[in-house]
């Protein structure tokens, strides 16, 4: 087995718990959080002044880092059949959504070597975090969500489909009753859809609200309306969730006589009935 | 087939993909939901005066296109048996909720030009966003919620008649502890709604709360009762639309024993265990 | 039959439809409505202000009917078997609750002729609203309801013990994070029971909340915590009234096999196909 | 039976209501909730100067009375066999958690003897409220949520990492977005959180929140979003908790086909119809 073959094995991701490959996945996965730990304190001044050489420190190892590793997984990966063209294999892999999210992580980092505004890179710096997307293939749980969406798939856009009608209805509603009286807050049918979307979900920042009477009548009805609207598809990814954990737990076990899910296993078909007879 | 039955055939709604009148109606559905992009983005003052000529011209070509088609329609009624009488059927269709809609649609457009009152006009126009209503016919998904609120009537009403009483007992009770400490928060009972409907619904916008303590007290009781008796409506809905949907996927298939539906494919029935004895 | 039974027969709840005591009903019930709606309205100054006159005789209307039905009912009364004696019989029925609210809600309108201070007698009025509660009784859908917390009453209770507990324990640690920052927000554990409620009932009216980090920081587990808890009342009420109704509307269809309710009518149980061998 | 074992059989939780050691369970349980009640109520300064001499007194009762009891637990506490040892179990005993939730409820009463900052033991007092986890004990319904949350581990768990990714990210977007227009409110990404928290739990107090158009547009996304990955968890403890309760009532009465909890008593299994035959 040639040594790209070998560190193939080690980069993709491994079931096999204390193997080489599993151990760099945990120092992968820990590397990330980090980072994701990094980029959210590193925002914080005081922290920042203070630990400023250890911060710059890990930035640096972690570019450093994702970028052999990228290298690595482009060189390896024509050990994988829908890849194996040295030039084609690697440029299809470059473009797949992953490897591009991986390759953000770590470019802004150069850019301010070829001249670019240090400004603007510390903005792309955002990206950083989407490895964290890294770490949610090494979560099988996220499967489960998965299976939700694509399973209440019907229903959840049959209901997003209102909750955009009740949205634009009310904002338009709204907007033609409150703009005369507040032209700042609700200075247009969008910035109406602000006022919306805090009342339909319930948020209520409490920054913009109907202050005449009937705009505060119909505020209250498209409160009561929203509120019952938008409890749908919150009901149905919650129910769709505890399903589909549930069914997990007891794959094979249906109850012949009425095909549910059975839990218990004391389970007493009629054909073992009869056939005691 | 004469030329009034063809237009009637290409205007009514098809279920055959690609046939002209399916194409017509994927060209309607463009136009309205054009036209309510339109109406949303027209009130950003920017925008408008950007793209002035654009919308403008939009505008006239849809109000033009409504008004042919409206037309059209009243004229091919006929060919409907229900509508058959050249004039009485042609009022009848003129008079349904839909036709008036779609009448309300572009109708405020020429009131300009028989001398009413441009502001007044202006006003009028939110009625095109009704157009979307239009859409709805197409979108069969929207029968689930029509079947989950006729087959779930009973519960909604009574939860309605609660939130109702639970609306105006509270309304009353903060109104008389609280209009002394805040007479314009708290200036009637009516004003006093709203700071129910906010707190009932957990929007809570903060721009009216009790500030005495026996208030908020009393306040407190009022929105933990009446967080739980708001969800009741709510959770009816979204499990009667999880229900509705599910039946509909399954909808022969249930359990020879107990009713219920049934998922799995392999049902085996009481009966054919009993058979093959 | 004397006329203290027919009086009786009038007074008392009637199922016959069109009956004269179902009429006295339908009559009674809608001036209780009209006395709610009074009650709401008159306290909008503008509306009272021009409908003063027909406010107030609608109120001495209402206190005078209300009055000779409430003498008439105290006559009436001994027919029932369990109120018969003329005496003890008549107190008894007026010291119970129903018969105690229908007489606060015409009293307070007595007491400024025997010389009480009539702004304490306004805030009495509010008793008035109480007669709602007769209007209760005409609904039967109110009795689901009560089966739904009689049923799940040990649900309920824990949760209120839980939810009680997170009231308390968040309370007192936001107090004492938040009150040298703001001794005026937070003076107190009882005062900052006020955040506490408005933030696990998820309302959060924004006038008072944790400026510190580590208030900030504690608020979040607390709000995180508290939405979960809440949720739990909440959803065994949404799912407890749900099944209560499910259970009405078909009540003696049972699946024989399992003892859960079944909704089609063609039910095949075992024994049937058993019977058929 | 000595001294030591009689005491030990009072200390002890007893369910013989009516004996001695219920009687001890009682009255303590009556000293933990009226110390609850009074360290909230001490906070509110008009009460406590008024009735400063009784709380006083009820502290120092208070304190003397856990003292004595606490001593005698450790006393007793070899009449187990597990704590059998007269200094290791006794040791053994008062490291365990709830034996220093006892302790810490009247240790800071006696700083100040020992020359401790007055200031600093009265934050340590909070300790006292502790106790009411002594209570906890004593409700059986406390387990119920203890086998939700352990029965619903992998859902919750799976739910909570959602919500932490969706935390994150929302706050990191926020914050590099609102940044710049508001400096003071987002000033980092931890701070930002804050705003996250807010509205994903949708408590929404309004002291923060998005300004720009692009920040109201992607706040607008991360609501309705947040508030449907909320309500997984939620959702998920309600239905458990529900579950929970109702498998409890009926424990041992489970369909014999399907394994299902059944709730009628007059179950007719399969195998009764089919021996009468």
């Amino acid at each position: 087995m040639g040594i790209r073959r070998q560190l193939y094995e080690i980069l993709k991701i491994s079931d096999k718990k204390g193997s080489l490959s599993w151990q760099f996945d945990v120092f992968l996965i820990t590397v990330i959080l980090l980072n994701v730990l990094v980029t959210i304190i590193e925002t914080v001044e005081d922290i920042y002044k203070q630990y400023r050489l250890f911060i710059d420190l890990f930035n640096w190892f972690s570019v450093i880092f994702f970028t052999i590793e990228y290298l690595l997984r482009v060189w390896t990966i024509v050990e994988v059949p829908r890849y194996r063209h040295p030039v084609l294999g690697r440029l299809k892999f470059m473009l797949s959504p992953l490897a591009i999210i991986d390759l953000m992580a770590f470019l802004p980092f150069y850019l301010p070597f070829l001249g670019f505004d240090l400004r603007f890179v510390r903005l792309l710096r955002i990206f950083r975090l989407f490895r964290v997307f890294r770490v949610a293939k090494y979560i099988k749980a996220i499967d489960a969500i998965r299976h939700v969406i694509r399973h209440k798939k019907e229903e959840l856009l049959v209901s997003l489909v209102f909750v955009c009608f009740l949205l634009i209805i009310s904002s338009c509603i709204i907007y033609y009753v409150e703009h005369d009286a507040q032209p700042d807050a609700f200075s247009s049918i969008p910035a109406t859809m602000w006022w919306s979307i805090a009342t339909l979900t319930t948020v209520g920042y409490g920054d913009v609200y109907p202050i005449t009477p009937l705009g505060r009548f119909l505020g209250s009805i498209i409160a009561v309306l929203g509120v019952g609207l938008f409890a749908i598809p919150t009901g149905i990814l919650a129910s769709g969730f505890s399903e589909e954990i549930s069914k997990k737990k007891s794959k094979s076990t249906v109850c012949p006589t009425c095909g549910q899910p059975v839990k218990e296993h004391t389970l007493k078909t009629p054909e073992a009935n009869n056939s005691s007879n």
